[in-house]
């Protein structure tokens, strides 16, 4: 299984939605951060400051971008990427389990 | 904010009770083990391996522990300790972030 070696974790973890959707923190020694986290069932929209790379570890949503007109559809081991101060929708069907890079 | 340092961190996480029991699994060099999580609201029974040690980072719930007849609450920055080869049920009142330290 993939794993992330020589990374600081916080202890404390992040929570929206009334818990829907729960990341835990990671640093990397290059100075780079991502997010681990879970979606729950249901409709969300997050906003961005630095752009993101969203990959999805396994589950499946579909998302709508900003600026776009359609939603797409995300499955396990794909990713979208989202611009900085942006916001996207994410429409979540099942279980989601993702990790989102900050570039 | 308490963080772990040097650590491995796997990509994929732990998903039970349809979600509303997460975690992330988090190794240390020494070769010890944590799992960093979150419990929505709700009831649930667990079972472990190892002796546990749970500490609620954030949070509340109430636990029955193996062999106990009565429920004892468990507040936040407070913990408990689980045999090994056990079960033990909690009941969750509000979201509540954990650490679980498998001894």
């Amino acid at each position: 299984m993939k794993q992330f070696n020589n990374v600081t974790v916080l202890l404390e973890g992040n929570s929206y939605f009334d818990g829907a959707v729960t990341s835990r923190t990671v640093m990397f020694e290059d100075g780079s951060r991502k997010t681990l986290g879970f979606m729950l069932p249901g409709e969300y929209e997050f906003g961005t400051d630095a752009a993101e790379l969203m990959e999805i570890v396994s589950g499946e949503l579909d998302v709508k971008l900003p600026g776009a007109d359609e939603w797409q559809t995300i499955k396990s081991a794909e990713s979208f990427n989202v611009p900085a101060n942006s916001k996207f929708q994410v429409s979540v069907k099942v279980v989601t389990d993702y990790c989102c890079s900050y570039l």
